[in-house]
């Protein structure tokens, strides 16, 4: 099994020579203010210098960037937007930044088989803005979707409130073409939809960009639904609001979305630019999306009412048109913008648990941010069951850095306890990669590292990520973590 | 890159006698008449006698009878009830059969979160009929469905009917415990549905076995549709039945099913048991399934009687009870079964193409049949794009088989030639391993290999499918095909 490699200890100026030569002056940055900003992505705790960055046009380009790195024996990391939050971008070992903002066009789009071509840049909410006079839409929906990269998307394997019915990206992702470690380019899955062989395609999708860089994107469309109906329930409480997400399930229904807003988060938005009119003294609010034929809808809605009334609803509003719709999404998908009013750092833990076992879970959850003196607020996806405790702090005291990492680590133990899993929809990246161990059996992680080894046998693509890298990591020493390598500055 | 082992030249008393330590003398078949039944799946073209046949009753006994294997260096192939129709389950080299028959048991029925937890040897339908109390249905269904297992299922990621609206089985499974070839076992995947780090469920599914032996599969359950509705639209050729299926798709509406049945298998139900009313003159019957909320049937309905008017329809019959849905679908269900009166042998085929592209390509798959003069008809998943061309002959006309598997592979290579792909839901296996290199590069096979081997080192795991051994056999030399090694008598 390979280790990562050391830190690149290589010429510089060579490297930088030889990029410059695929990609031009331009697009190969290497000043020290410019490096700052690929320092890390969202998980800005995290934080290191990259050799190099550069931006590549073409699929081309990124196959001679690659080559170069492995003949000069250079790790290099790619990267989207840097939207994520689990430091998947994040160069450890003085990584290239293969930065694919660049690559940013869409190449088809073919209403009749329902699919569109892209490159990796292309931003989320674009693709659904250029295919919606055909009726269509993508549907995977972060919330970071106004800036994120379907091919920061399909490392990750990001979700967003939809998924309840929709599913993540890997069930959108029909064929991809990558650059594989060797420099290679392969093209994995078919437009159909059917692949004979491995499902590489389904093993590429949230490998956190670590068996190669995707340079081209087939995904699956989806037709417009007739109705849509968006829906505030108001609560005195978190687990109420839990309650009524496992009747409505219970039910039959597959509503499009169930997302939860805890107090904490409503006050911070109702501050803010994203406030949309919500009751500041409620415990929690519950948006309830519904899509499907029109008719369905008065039936659906009725049902809701009788199972909210039953969990004691304090209030329920009916969105009356696309404004208010979008004014009531603006709760959620505002809420980690609206955080910042909280503390300047904002922790977004990411966690699953059986959907049956969310009241307690929260409850419990709520107890271990109290225990450790936090700031926490829960925003999450609750018909799926995926948690966001979101902690805000300051980075500055590291008393309280040292709680919230604790805290963090107590809550991730509580729901693999239950059943969970460690994460989502953010990634495992360097962030909980030594956390691994508590879900997985050493055979389990060695079916993984093998699988990474198999594309990536020097491991200079994306090092230090996903798997830990020795058994001691596995007992999750936080100095093991990465926080302390190659620290920038 | 490993390459199969040669064929088994331990000793099979000592074999024999170290897995009936393991399983007990009852479930390990060693007299020549028990191996007969295991030299082959549903590709009965291609037998081979086996080493041992092994039935064990738990996962420990699977990772026994592997590490035996392993240790006297014998390759092995799991089986589950053998109706596969690439060879999946065939062995090659003496392999020794594990055949997970007995490992029948529904382990978990979780309503609340929507998940049951099988053994690999359950079969398809036991399990919808365990959950149709519950309101609750297991969503892949073969045609084989009455007897194939869920374990085969999982191994040729199978499909079925209604893959158009629910996916094929890759869809459905969330995780499974699987006895890795070093007779490791590791549990992938997780009942919620998320799993941090690689999609290893997703890598596992359709690897027809040859990663290793899944022992435990956790399943997601569907809710029971309101209303279903079955309409049989009568046509004078199968080309204007392709166009109502385009049409449809074009139109927004996803039905649960669009089955094409034309006239040579209309003719063979008919006279067969599984007769069901069908008109012997028309050209071409499409099976349209709509499932969803009881109040958007009629609508659809509506939408769909004019779309097929178009197409100039010469008749529109909709099932007015259960009853006559059953019998609606036994023409399609019964069509292999009903083929048995056309001729001794079936090589049934598939491929997928580019929907949009099916009149024309039926039309030239036609003429391909015609010039090879054969008994040729097609019995397909027209909302898929996923054809079924399907060839009755006499295998003990050697001329006859010739031209079978000629046409065949023109039929694949018009397929792969308008953007299709080699096999939808029947796996690679024997049958369609040296035509890989129509589909895939070097460097896209490549990359399988290097997924295969990083589990499956030495190859004794299901040898010498799926991938091509050599660059050789790329060349689909037909002696390569493996039809001649190790015969069976």
């Amino acid at each position: 099994m390979s280790e990562p490699p050391l830190t690149f200890s290589g010429s510089p100026a060579i490297l930088i020579e030889r990029l410059i030569a695929v990609v031009g002056e331009d697009h190969c940055l290497s000043r020290p203010e410019e490096l700052f900003t690929y320092g890390c992505d969202g998980l800005t705790l995290d934080a290191h210098r990259p050799s190099v960055v550069v931006l590549p046009k073409s699929s081309q380009e990124v196959a001679a960037a690659v080559a170069i790195c492995r003949e000069l024996g250079c790790p290099f990391v790619p990267r989207g937007a840097g939207t994520g939050l689990s430091g998947g971008a994040t160069p450890l070992f003085g990584a290239v930044v293969i930065c694919c903002s660049r690559m940013g066009e869409i190449l088809e789009i073919d209403a009749e088989n329902r699919i569109a071509v892209v490159q990796p840049g292309v931003v989320n909410a674009h693709l659904s803005r250029a295919v919606a006079d055909l009726g269509l839409f993508y549907a995977p929906d972060p919330s970071s979707q106004q800036a994120c990269t379907i091919g920061g998307n399909v490392a990750e394997n990001s979700g967003g409130p939809h998924t309840l019915k929709y599913g993540t990206t890997t069930n959108h992702v029909l064929a991809v073409e990558m650059v594989l470690p060797d420099a290679s380019t392969v093209r994995l899955g078919s437009p159909t939809g059917f692949s004979p062989g491995y499902d590489l395609v389904g093993a590429v999708v949230g490998s956190e960009g670590t068996l190669g860089i995707v340079t081209e994107i087939t995904v699956r469309l989806m037709a417009i639904p007739e109705a849509v109906e968006t829906i505030l329930a108001i609560f005195d409480d978190v687990p109420s609001a839990c309650r009524l997400v496992g009747g409505i399930i219970r039910s039959g229904m597959v509503p499009a979305a169930l997302e939860v807003v805890d107090q904490r988060t409503i006050r911070a938005v109702e501050a803010s630019v994203y406030a949309a009119g919500l009751p500041t003294e409620a415990g929690a609010v519950l948006i309830i999306e519904l899509d499907g034929a029109a008719c369905e809808m008065e039936g659906q809605l009725a049902r809701i009412r009788a199972l909210a009334e039953n969990e004691g609803v304090r209030d329920l509003r009916i969105a009356e048109n696309a404004e208010e719709r979008t004014l009531f999404w603006r709760a959620r998908k505002g809420a980690f913008g609206a955080m910042g009013r909280l503390a300047p750092d904002l922790y977004v833990h990411d966690a699953v648990v059986p959907r049956a076992s969310l009241p307690e879970v929260l409850e419990e959850i709520c107890a271990i941010g109290d225990r450790y003196s936090l700031k926490l607020s829960n925003v999450f996806h609750a018909g799926d069951g995926n948690l966001h405790p979101n902690i805000s702090f300051d980075r500055r005291d590291p008393d309280e850095l040292a709680r919230v990492l604790a805290a963090g680590r107590e809550m991730l133990e509580l729901c693999v306890r239950v059943g969970g899993v460690l994460t989502g929809e953010h990634g495992v990246g360097t962030e909980k990669r030594d956390y691994m161990g508590m879900l997985f059996s050493p055979d389990d992680l060695d079916a993984m590292r093998r699988l990474r080894d198999a594309f990536n046998p020097d491991g200079l693509c994306n090092p230090g990520k996903l798997i830990p890298t020795t058994r001691a990591c596995m007992e999750s020493n936080p100095k093991a973590r990465g926080y302390d390598e190659v620290p920038l500055e």
